[in-house]
């Protein structure tokens, strides 16, 4: 039960697409990724996913649309909906979803992270 | 699946201590809240219930210490621990927490909301 920073805990990696986890509640994990250029097309069959842009600026590519977040907007993926992160000059997000969350989702791809490390 | 913007959503209301949902997802609810003062002493049985703040300071009181969050700084309050949110200058907080949770936990107090809003 300890106060946690989000710029601190930013400042403790710097690896893109490489959610790292910060906390637990309820079943769900807390994460912190930084993300630059495009990622996977991906959904989650069971998993809603929030997204909150902490720095820079998110685009979240759907298939028939594209919603551009910048610092302090947040987006709520449902589960089943492809989409595609994409931050062409670099992001921070926290993500809020289920802790059973794969961050490729059903896809697996070379950056998949199997097992988020806590910082 | 909306972009939502945290400082609009604040600007929506004004009331203190009266949460406002502002998305849901996987039997969760984002809600944003302003404090102002010393709120009642409670905790929540079955609910982990997490402190983001936004503005402002929060100072988040327990039985044998307290934690002092400024802007960008979250705490996760475990479900059965007693614990007092107190914001002498007045704080904006996001909440995140299981949609069953009554936000004076087991007490009944004149500033209770039981049925929060939408915004």
């Amino acid at each position: 039960m300890n106060v946690l920073d989000l710029q601190q805990k930013l400042s403790l990696f710097d690896a893109k697409w490489t959610p790292k986890i910060i906390g637990a509640l309820n079943g769900q994990e807390v994460k912190l990724a930084k993300l630059e250029g495009e990622f996977v097309w991906h959904s989650h069959a069971d998993e809603d996913e929030l997204f909150l842009v902490l720095e820079g600026e998110l685009i979240l590519r759907f298939r028939d649309r594209e919603e551009t977040l910048g610092v302090g907007q947040m987006l709520i993926v449902p589960r089943g909906v492809e989409h595609q992160p994409y931050a062409p000059k670099g992001a921070s997000v926290l993500l809020f979803e289920p802790a059973s969350t794969a961050h490729t989702g059903e896809v697996v791809d070379a950056r998949t992270v199997t097992d988020p490390e806590w910082i």
